[in-house]
């Protein structure tokens, strides 16, 4: 930052999420948070419905409307603005991040085919979000025919490509609407379609290329051969994706005066190239150095750890060249069910929050009566699959599992083995790395729950060994955003001319740290290993018996469709 | 039953259950219950505070008071006739059938060292219900010294002593309060008790005997020198117990006058020798034939079965000559959690009839629920081991196991889960007993859930593919007892000389019939599979990870007392 005015400089960081979105003002001298202002979607996720036609969706849909991330943009940054009381000329850069693989088809305007008369009564034409899961028998297919054909670029990914990721969801559209495939010139990322509408032209993110398409600097993309194999037909894979992909804090362009004057700000302002909102907390929570195990803690958990050296391993979700920090290896792992694996103990299994007894407040009642009990003292051990496992195991089909149950075993005992179990799930993972030659030296933790409860951050601790340190700001994606967007803007601008700068620069304080507890870690050892027995021996050895159940359910759900 | 006069003929059943007696009037002639009285103890389980000092009892302690069982004679007897219009001369035979091991130290005159005022409080003077559990290292010291030993007995038994019998409740007795054990003149079955009480004479069963003091009448009792190498100093083992012991039916004698004179009989009736409850409902049930499998539907399973031939197998509690019919050999296996489990869902986890929501009623309505779920539906299966597993594994330190969880998992799903598992424990069961040679062709159910759950029993059926019949009474116990008392009458009397005529003769209607249906025999056939091979991993294998969450479980709970 070699801009030596006085003057306050801000960049804008906008976290697109699931149900909304988070505009954050960021002040790159101090790193104050200036102003944070969330806006809803006002569609939400369109999952039972299509809002053009009134028809029911098939099972496993999940999309959205891509006017709603328009609404983030320009409800939510005039009101930032008025309510941090900053002025355009302060604003210098911006940054986005996304979920992801959230990706819909544009035709060449970059204009969504579900915003066009002819095809917005076409489910194919909206935006599929990251976790419509329809596409679960293509990616299967794609893994089967990958690893006949020993496809080098499975091993980026821990040898089994996602139902979530780009290529099913695309193919999925060239097998059920092939005049929705035809017209669409790409299929895009939503992340970089936001930056398209910001800048004019399309810039695309490495990241989301890297880790949800496949795509390697050195290798570039699957070859269409293997394509071939799988779908007989399917067109070359860059038809679609293009093969030019930028990395994390590449300035993508300035904003166009015509949005730029909607939005309240000078059309100078420089926009980042998109990202992806899990791997913008790792520069956003501060962090820069190989060994830290950055978890973002919410419905799900995100893992994600940065190393100088690429390791090709088992158990992980990706490991992809500046993914997460420019001229590093970024690593990601992570665990299906957490926020919402405690939300169904309450909501759907005890039915609270409905009437009597505990409220809206459950969560915190249940967590106060579990963190009471000592370890091991109720007998339990649970494994973490109620949305099947994600890594080291990597398999949808898993199912949860709780043994030790007695006739005293009471409803905070379960609630406190369900943490256990993420807390086990967690040092798997990091175990999985360790034994990899991807050594972890400590945990950084953000997101929600990371927040929220202290009871799961010191189980962390007590499970893992390790010490979990969680930063003060709650907006900690919206702040690696912003970050990457003072990257983009550049030190002659008063942004950042690299990241090492940025991130010391603007790394927040740390909130609270929590450390192992000696007697507690003694007794999680003995547990763990109960787990750990449980989960090879149910996760592979007898692997079978859980997929049976599974396909016996899916058979006994198709016989009543 | 020669009797030619047309004058009615009574028995009375006395049924002493956990919490209750029950006296039921049965008109020899016709099978008719005249009349039903219950008496609750007015104790009933003494499992916290000894009454007589207010002091606390350890944990696994279970008293109870012999005063509340003459309550059940006294109340009881004198109402049922009342009620039933039956007068004295129509009674000539009394059976009672007792829970069992239930026993209590008494006096050279069978009076309870509980009721003197010099012992009567030491908690060791009182009655050790059957489910007094604290004598279990006793029972792993004996079953230990046993198995080092070789010795023959324990073939008889699964291979196995469970600390509920006789000779660990005694030895704790032996170790814990050696005055006590010097007082007694004898350690009596309560079922022996109150029929001493009735007769002035103590006659023992040979049924408990067999079941649960490892008696034979081959054999005797297990050797002096295998209690003196298990206790050193333990004196010969009949020295409490007594060595004589009366099949069921014998005549044990007629009512003392003044116990008649407070009854409101006559002195002249007969008083068969006492029983066991669960026993007592195979020919209460109208059960004489091999092949046929018992089960009492309760709190608990009890699973008895009669053969021509004896077969030493493990998986069984116990094999013991005429210990459930004169004449044959009676088998016994069970399950250690059925309704108590169901109940533990309901109450204990959903915390339901506390309030809002599904009120007292809620077992109906769960129920109703579960029932409407395809089998497979859920995807879960659950091991039926919350109490432990009586049989076939027979081990305490087993617990309950859920495999197969989701997001989208119900409390009705999981309801029924824990019903099926009880139904894949029965078949376990069923399927050794053939692997074992004693074939099995259908069943017969009776006790609480037999009678209200078409669910559980169709359940059964739809499992096991075999027929489930239930009786058309819901005293099968005690129409058992009373059959005895016809037995102990003799037919000079108006009464049987042989078991066959009294039970062709009181064999109750079917009440309902269950057949499987193929459909879901099918599907359970597959998820059995799964049951069966997950009770094998985590009950056989690596039976280890359960016991180690108990130790674990025991060690904490000891670190905190």
């Amino acid at each position: 930052m070699n801009d030596s005015s006085t003057a306050r400089r801000v960049t804008i960081g906008v976290d697109y999420g699931t149900e909304s979105g988070r505009v954050l003002l960021l002040n790159l001298r101090t790193g104050e948070e200036i102003a944070v202002v969330e806006v809803r979607y006002p569609h939400g996720v369109i999952d039972s419905i299509l809002p053009s036609t009134g028809e029911d969706l098939p099972p496993d849909t999940a999309l959205q409307d891509p006017g709603d991330y328009l609404e983030v943009l320009y409800r939510g940054i005039p009101a930032a603005l008025a309510a941090g009381h900053v002025s355009a000329q302060e604003v210098i850069g911006l940054g986005i991040d996304f979920t992801s693989c959230t990706v819909l088809p544009v035709n060449d305007d970059g204009i969504p085919l579900c915003q066009l008369d002819l095809w917005r009564a076409r489910p194919h034409a909206w935006v599929k979000l990251w976790k419509h899961h329809s596409a679960q028998p293509i990616a299967d297919r794609l893994n089967e025919v990958g690893h006949d054909r020993n496809e080098e670029f499975l091993s980026r990914y821990g040898g089994r490509l996602s139902s979530e990721w780009y290529f099913p969801k695309l193919i999925e559209i060239w097998l059920e609407d092939r005049a929705i495939f035809d017209t669409m010139s790409a299929f895009v990322e939503a992340t970089d379609w936001i930056v398209w509408h910001l800048t004019g032209s399309l810039t695309r993110a490495a990241c989301s290329a890297g880790y949800k398409a496949c795509w390697s600097a050195a290798d570039g993309l699957p070859s269409r051969a293997f394509f071939e194999a799988a779908y007989p037909g399917f067109p070359e894979p860059s038809a679609k994706l293009g093969s030019d992909f930028a990395p994390p804090g590449h300035c993508a362009g300035t904003l166009r005066p015509e949005v730029a004057a909607r939005l309240g700000l000078s059309p100078a302002v420089a926009v980042a190239v998109g990202n992806v909102d899990s791997f913008v907390s790792v520069p956003g929570a501060g962090v820069q150095d190989p060994g830290v195990f950055v978890m973002v803690v919410g419905t799900s958990i995100c893992d994600l750890v940065i190393d100088r050296r690429e390791v090709r391993m088992a158990g992980i979700t990706g490991v992809v060249e500046d993914g997460i920090l420019p001229g590093y290896f970024g690593y990601e792992a992570g665990q299906a069910a957490v926020g919402d694996m405690f939300a169904w103990f309450g909501n759907r299994l005890l039915n609270l929050g409905h009437g009597a007894g505990l409220g809206a407040n459950w969560h915190a009642e249940l967590e106060g009566a579990a963190s009471a009990i000592s370890p091991g003292q109720s007998g339990l051990v649970a494994l973490d699959w109620w949305n099947g496992n994600r890594t080291i195991l990597g398999d949808a089909d898993l199912s949860g599992v709780i043994v030790g149950l007695t006739l005293a075993t009471t409803p905070a005992e379960l609630y406190r083995a369900l943490f256990e179990s993420v807390a086990y799930g967690t040092r798997r993972i990091i175990e999985n790395f360790v034994e990899h030659d991807v050594g972890i030296n400590g945990v950084v933790a953000c997101g929600g729950i990371a927040e929220r409860s202290t009871f799961m951050m010191q189980l962390l601790a007590d499970v893992t060994g390790l010490s979990v340190t969680i930063p003060s700001s709650s907006q900690i994606p919206a702040r690696g955003a912003a970050l990457f967007g003072g990257l983009a803007a550049g030190s002659a601008r008063g942004g950042f001319d690299n990241i090492e700068e940025a991130v010391n620069r603007l790394k927040p304080e740390a909130a609270r740290h929590y450390s192992p507890t000696a007697a507690h870690m003694q007794a999680y050892e003995q547990l763990y290993e109960v787990f750990h027995a449980l989960h090879d021996n149910l996760g592979r050895e007898h692997v079978e018996w859980l997929h049976r159940l599974k396909q016996i359910r899916r058979s006994t759900m198709t016989a009543h469709s």
